[in-house]
């Protein structure tokens, strides 16, 4: 299975095409759009949350995962493999938080380029082909290329920022649930939440934090927008009070 | 064939894990995007938008089809057969319409449950392996649960209120055209609108009412935005003149 | 492979009914979702869009274009062959470019209707099953009809205005970027822009124009929203400079 990890959007052009690479570099492999609005043009958000629904997916999945604000310029197209599953993309962070949660990883450099490709769509001329070949099997067996992938070493293991907002509101932080007591407290936007286990446990209206279904802290409000009662956006920080 | 009808969207992370979900349990059953954007958290406008678009599909469908507001709650999973489809869901309401259209539907409790199953996505872990098993001709058939669903009978069998906008702006009630001679008159924000066949049949700008492509009477304006020139949104009133 | 073209959108009915239809004409066949967000109700920029996006597939593609304001009105259903290539859709000027473009082209008109045809959309009732029957290889083979197509003689080869904002915001115009060199300036919005190869080659905040990956003429912000920053929408008009 290949999935899909980027910032293009679905409506336009950019998709379409990748899926059209894809097919005919690996006809047989479906294809699952996972997040096409993934933190546009920011790596460091969009690396904690590929790191916790990457897990989701089985041994063997490969990410075709594209947030590329340096698309054209000097940063690397690179293969990481961690916790046997494939992630395709640029050298930006975007796979810090994969690599590092793996007992061990392993990193190559694409050095294969097609013989025409865009200067500013390398999804689709670089990337794509590569994770088509990966899903069939192909690569990087045959060409394996040690490569020292970029360390961002400053960046925290959890991010206590918000790194997404969903279509109702919700805003997911970047933070693992499974490190909080459920009578841990949040601060956000000046106001203190408490936890619920899910919507329902909560009146109409009341904003909370719970562990989203793959397992990020999430703020939320019952029958209501987070994002727009407590103006959270992607980077809006948050705090742990216990 | 699956058909989704859910609120999820499609940019983020929901109706992808769905669709990797069901590719693993029906992996050679084509699924199909209906509506993404179907009432979000609202059962009541959904199950009339339901029942109309249902019937356009063949007898065998499966239809996963979930506005869950109250997901994790106490709500029941059901599945209801209706005029040869099969409907998988939460019991609120978003079937009341199929079922009662129908000269007799069938209805079971689903009483399997997942090894781990999340307390705010049961689209993905209990809903998704359902339909696809479903899907594939082994489910109900060896489990069958009655179940008693809960009714809404004082929901009138078609609802004089706009239950959906489309992207271009046009207002799809949950009234049946069939109901209505060409020549009934629609009150709405304090206009009242004539019939037309279609768009091209009436000058640029003007607003009438018509009978859509899957037979709801629904509020439109020739080149222009009708929801915005109406103000008209889910759940806004219309009357019929006569 | 079937591409679709049109302003549909994915999350709501239109798309997913034609798939269903394209998956009962023609099961095997990939359908691609190329532009679903195509210039709305406007046939005229979408048909530069279509030619600069059609050309980048193989001979052989099935297009799926409907920009249909006219539908149910007495503008007549085609077919285009191009460069090998096949598009289905309305006669309204959608193929013009398309058509201009290639050494020669071949129409026909569809004269077959389906048993039941709604007033509204004829993408999925009429459309899409033509569509299938070229992707399977049926047709038009067995019922060639010559047909005079409309001309637009008055349009020019190369638009100069916006016909595309994609989601980041930069604005695609209707000229081929291979008719311009890379000192050509590019008037829009009382502001002139220079050339760049690419976003990475410019700072952040930065208006340049370049080449995108499918030829047309692109005008962008690195890290920026050009349609914002320039206020530019589909129908903006921008001159070049030498």
């Amino acid at each position: 299975m290949i999935v899909l990890f980027t910032d293009f959007g679905l409506e336009g052009p950019y998709t379409g095409q990748v899926k059209a690479v894809l097919h005919r570099t690996a006809p047989d492999v479906p294809v699952i759009d996972l997040f096409s609005d993934a933190p546009a043009g920011r790596p460091k958000p969009a690396a904690y949350l590929l790191a916790a629904y990457g897990d989701w997916f089985p041994p063997g999945t490969v990410f075709l995962a594209v947030i590329d604000p340096g698309v054209g310029g000097p940063r690397a197209p690179v293969i990481v493999e961690a916790k046997g599953r494939w992630y395709v993309g640029p050298d930006n962070g975007l796979f810090e938080l994969v690599r590092r949660r793996a007992e061990s990883a392993r990193v190559w450099g694409i050095l294969w380029r097609p013989k025409t490709m865009s200067e500013s769509f390398h999804g689709r001329d670089l990337f794509a082909p590569v994770a088509g070949q990966l899903a069939r099997g192909d690569y990087p067996t045959h060409k394996p290329r040690a490569f020292e992938i970029s360390r961002y070493d400053d960046w925290p293991d959890d991010l206590l920022e918000i790194v997404y907002v969903d279509r109702y509101g919700n805003a997911m932080t970047g933070l693992r649930g499974n490190l909080l007591s459920t009578d841990a407290r949040l601060a956000v936007s000046g106001r203190v939440l408490e936890h619920a286990r899910t919507f329902s446990d909560v009146p109409a209206g009341e904003a909370f934090w719970y562990e989203n279904s793959n397992g990020l802290v999430e703020i939320a409000v019952n029958a209501g927008r987070a994002a727009n009662a407590l103006q959270l956006e992607i980077g809006s920080p948050v705090a742990v009070l216990r």
